[in-house]
């Protein structure tokens, strides 16, 4: 079997950039360990920059995006007992777009099946060899070995793939971090009780409201990263919500839940994103705290990169786009590192922080509700840099 | 003896303090431990905001400055092998004006006693009592104890000051924190080897060129927080600082070291900066580390607003403005914690940084060079919020 780039991982980023090549006339094998329910089903980022807003509608992938998706054009930060509106529309001319990871895998999937797209589900034990010259790609389906031979491999298969682990030792550097908490989110069948994002700082720890749909609320308390989730009861977590969250004259809508689960916090990058005939992508190079909302985001600006670079290549036989595709995704990928952990620094209570680290918060969030300046920069972050 | 405000320190927070009494007339006597010679030459912060700048020239103390003082339009700042350039002045219409510390002290000095003003130097043993009703102030003066009896006493001390410990235990708060280097700082006899400041985030640590006059350059170099001055030659600070800010095509001007010495970096607040007829201002309740060239200019914003409210006292017997003193300085004392916290954590070198925040401090610094609001945000944080 062959193909012109085997891609590992069938979350966004290696779905979309299938569907970037299929728009290039560029042959692509998608293979995923899981089913295809389990990846058009797992709750997971939902904000999309306006950037990857572009990029989906471009590739045909905005029809519903643009019928469900839920514009912002603003945010709410919440601290002290006061919230006030951010507004990233107002500073920036970009907005944001709710919407579910899971809506723009299945939007991607139902894309590439209806143009006789080749993605397999539920393969496994995937290793890569050849790498250097003549990439080979072997993996079991339905119980039986099969061998893909490819031109490139595409590595989109997250943090825990195995596309990062056929590089030889000692080419790749990884920088990480790991937070002293975790989120708890759930998603609830209530109402959003808020038009835009809330991102609330409270002496009991970070809370969150977001939404999935005029009818289904995301909502994310910051907890203890060694907290089970068998000690969140239902009920706790909408007290704590509640508690938090509390302002006079808001209402929090609680509903049957529908979903929880905990998030580590962790930042990590791995570089170069790339070793010889293998390009690596998204969440298996590069992981961000949830909070500035840009994991998925990040994934799509590495593969809109190495979908005009394979292109560049069939077309043009030239390798420039890729041989410098690890550096044009790196300063976006530090950017956003940073910008989550300013997110993440600014919002949420540090188990080891003292009065003094505690005032410092307050100050920096009161001058990014007064400064315009500050607020632009922390917006033009949020929706997203050219 | 007896005056309306006791004033205890003759630093800038004290002098300037007087001077917009006397310009309301209101009365006042200075008393500061040491010798005049001493307090006219210690050399401290060199750099004022705008705000201060106009301070000074409203209560008549600004034709010197207006000579001699150089108004700076931006702040370079390097790293990674190249400087950049910040326009702050483009950037928020506003400017800083190089002016040493000292400089200031000498000219309030002589414009108060030209006017016949009470300065005395070289007392000891400062008490306070009596500060709930009718203050009083015990001293020794020529060997001699001597009171003054007064209807305010401001403490504008220092952070090794008296004042602040005849506030009974309880009522104040401190909010400290202290960083793992120092600077070591020289003034040399060197004609400035830039026109604009240079800060330098370098592997070797932190830089600062700067300077006080056409002829004389201050520098300042990150040390360890315990290494002794003695260990520091005057050519082995040449050395470090030659490597730190190494840049083609620039030369560093040596020259004759005139002082040498070294600063800790240290974050200090305590809060409520006034109890009963005792208000507190400048480094006596608040101390940032020097990279945002805050101090002093926070000490004149305290007086300012210090100076107001007695004066609003006197003419009206309003208290309203005395009583919101302290709330109406915290918020700008904590907005200059913030920024020197942003300054330092972005520039200097820290022993306990892991690859990944070293990383992340990069970011930051492209980040700062590429965004104009992040710079704007900077810079107005630099010249001084209004």
């Amino acid at each position: 079997m062959r193909t012109q780039v085997a891609i590992i991982g069938a979350g966004p980023a290696g779905l979309v950039l299938s569907q970037l090549l299929h728009l290039a006339g560029i042959s692509s094998v998608v293979l995923e360990v899981r089913d295809r329910a389990y990846v058009e089903s797992r709750v997971r980022a939902g904000v999309l920059e306006q950037g990857s807003v572009d990029l989906l509608r471009a590739c045909g992938l905005g029809a519903r995006l643009d019928r469900e998706g839920m514009p912002h054009e603003g945010i709410n930060l919440q601290f002290a007992g006061a919230r006030h509106r951010v507004p990233v529309t107002a500073l920036t001319g970009r907005s944001i777009t709710v919407y579910g990871q899971q809506e723009v895998v299945k939007d991607a999937i139902a894309a590439r099946l209806a143009d006789g797209g080749d993605v397999r589900f539920s393969v496994s034990d995937v290793r890569l060899s050849g790498l250097a010259a003549s990439p080979r790609v072997a993996f079991v389906e339905n119980g039986r070995e099969a061998l893909l031979e490819c031109d490139f491999v595409a590595g989109c298969d997250g943090f825990h793939g195995v596309s990062r682990s056929f590089v030889p030792d000692g080419v790749l550097t990884t920088y990480e971090r790991t937070y002293p908490f975790a989120w708890l989110g759930i998603l609830a069948e209530a109402p959003p009780s808020t038009e835009e994002l809330i991102y609330c700082h409270s002496p009991r720890g970070f809370a969150l409201v977001s939404m999935r749909s005029p009818s289904i609320s995301r909502l994310y308390l910051q907890v203890a990263p060694d907290e089970p989730l068998s000690e969140w009861s239902d009920s706790r977590v909408w007290d704590e919500l509640q508690q938090r969250l509390a302002m006079p004259g808001w209402e929090l809508a609680e509903g049957v839940v529908l979903d929880k689960g905990i998030t580590a916090m962790r930042s990590l990058v791995t570089e170069p994103l790339q070793w010889k005939r293998l390009f690596l992508a998204g969440d298996a190079v590069h992981i961000v705290p949830p909070t500035g909302a840009k994991g998925m985001n990040l994934a799509l600006a590495d593969v809109r990169l190495l979908g005009t670079a394979l292109a560049s290549w069939y077309t043009t036989g030239s390798r420039a786009l890729l041989d410098s595709y690890s550096s044009d995704c790196l300063w976006r990928v530090w950017r956003a590192q940073h910008f989550s952990w300013w997110m993440t620094s600014m919002l949420h209570k540090f188990p080891d922080h003292d009065p003094y680290e505690e005032k410092l918060q307050l100050s920096q969030l009161r001058y990014l509700t007064t400064s315009e300046s500050y607020a632009r920069s922390l917006s033009e972050n949020y929706v997203g840099l050219p």
